[in-house]
């Protein structure tokens, strides 16, 4: 038997599924150095509101340059939870692999989903791993569901952003989806690209802190971008929106590879990035406090709604023209989370 | 453009994928007639502590007699919840599905979650789709994670099983692993068999109100089948079991089909069964009441607890004789659930 690699009989329930589970598993991911498997995590009473949230991850390739699938199923699950804000507290993991994938990918991985869990402040209490024959599947994917507390009560909501609401992004747009894409593509061009992905709850605290009830709407534009977003948020409140394209950070080379590539960043994922939509009283006070925290330090205001016509975006383009802005048609990047 | 198939597109996270959460699946699953999304659900605040599991599945056939993969992965996380003495209330659905799934199958599946969800009282509240390009994965994967909450002050856990504990089974074991084998290598003598998956929930609740604190362990024996899940408590628990072959339920023609295979039915997954671990006192009140519910009118006393050796499991044949019972050892029947 091939030590080195996982076999069907991982996903069996059997003794070398408890083995896997007992002695790489849940060693890594609970850090507790708890062993047995029970059905179901037992958790404390929460004091408020619960946000419920889950994902599921496809990304290709499994590492990618600053991060991987692991650190990226946390990272989505708490950003997903914070975008309600919520704290994010409990992540469960469900693990599909495919037959023959290699056991030191798999230590990697769960170190990378231990690390951002730790660093996101969340604890993973539960999980379950399947195993699949080979060709059944593309080596791993992850699917993570989180649970985070609301202890506050202020409506943060798509269906709240109103108008005079000044929309702020914390930094630059695109780096996630181009620097998986242009790996998995080897674009030798974009080696200093890397994915922006990271857990956001830290920054929303800093705004709810910040804004108060003047915080109306956040959200993450993963899949889909920017433009995505947006238009759904102007669709769920049923308000005009005005995107401002100079003021949209890019990086240099994000923007440099769209270009060559034909794609819009505005359409390509993030997953470090959040949308806040905060009342025009408020907007330059979060705006600061944003640029002061390191993952806000190209923090910028992209944008403004307006009562209009509801689910309409318009972008203010660079040379002073105006064009709408719609969802993403197609699939311009597959398998970018 | 087929409007019969899912597309890669369906996945992005842009229009298609609107079209596809908003037209099918969440109108289906949340049964609110809700659309929109949003990152994560809001839950109200919980009377007691919180039961929380999460469960992959990637059966294969994904259609079944007596099942699919879509009402599986609710009877499955219900299960769990209910195995640690929840009332399970929440569910979230990730789905990673194949490119060129057919539309119609999808439908098929959800409207099988959404009669599960309905039949054991829970909802499901949130959830994602992701599409992988052909190829990449086998045709849909389901992951399920579920919340509970606990109302009882029970200890019901893998590790309290106690010297004299009778051990209940709710009647015949390997009905599902043998019903899904069957039909995936196309046994046409086993085309009476079907699976048990069902949700145990409502049993749970009987043996609760009947045997109260005299209720110590609660378990499904799904992947690894009885043997493999009592040897699991043995071990948990830090005592000796003895099972009684003659007293455990099972099919005629599921012993049949197994007996010809070559294959141990203590082994099989199975999906509507449970193992409840009862003070001898309370255990024929137990027994009595699980055999007037339609899930337990074949219920038995299948085995008892010992404190003799830790970890250690025999099985009383039925031909008088002794022998150790192991956990499975290898991978008997993949995918299964």
């Amino acid at each position: 038997m091939n030590n080195d690699l996982i076999l069907l009989g991982h996903g069996s329930g059997g003794r070398l599924s408890h083995q896997l589970c007992d002695h790489l598993i849940i060693p890594i991911l609970s850090g507790t150095g708890q062993s047995g498997q029970n059905a179901a995590a037992i958790l404390e009473p929460f004091p408020g509101k619960l946000a419920y949230t889950t994902d599921s991850f496809v990304v290709d390739p499994i590492f990618f340059p600053g991060g991987s699938i692991g650190s990226l199923a946390v990272h989505g699950t708490v950003n997903d939870l914070a975008m309600m804000g919520a704290q994010p507290r409990y992540l469960s993991v469900g693990l599909i692999i495919e037959e023959g994938f290699s056991r030191a990918d798999l230590k990697t991985i769960l170190l990378d989903m231990r690390r951002a869990a730790d660093e996101s402040g969340v604890t993973i209490v539960t999980g379950d791993t399947k195993v699949v024959p080979h060709g059944k599947a593309d080596k791993i994917f992850i699917t993570t569901s989180g649970i985070g507390v609301i202890e506050h009560s202020i409506p943060i909501h798509g269906a709240n952003a109103r108008p005079g609401d000044k929309i702020i992004i914390n930094g630059t747009v695109g780096d996630h989806g181009i620097a998986v894409m242009a790996d998995r593509e080897g674009l030798k061009v974009a080696t200093d690209i890397r994915s922006d992905a990271t857990s956001l709850n830290c920054l929303v605290t800093e705004i709810i802190a910040e804004a108060g009830t003047d915080l109306h709407v956040l959200r993450d534009p993963t899949r889909g971008g920017v433009s995505t977003t947006i238009k759904e948020i102007a669709r769920q409140s049923g308000v005009q929106i005005t995107l401002y394209e100079a003021s949209i950070p890019i990086n240099h080379a994000v923007r440099g590879v769209c270009s060559i590539l034909g794609l819009d960043p505005l359409f390509v994922a993030n997953e470090g990035k959040l949308l806040a939509f905060v009342a025009p009283d408020a907007a330059e006070r979060v705006l600061d406090r944003l640029r002061k925290h390191p993952l806000g330090s190209q923090a910028a205001i992209i944008g403004t709604v307006f009562a209009g016509e509801a689910g309409r975006v318009n972008m203010e383009t660079i040379i002073g023209g105006q064009r709408a802005v719609e969802m993403l048609a197609g699939e311009q990047l597959p398998r970018i989370c």
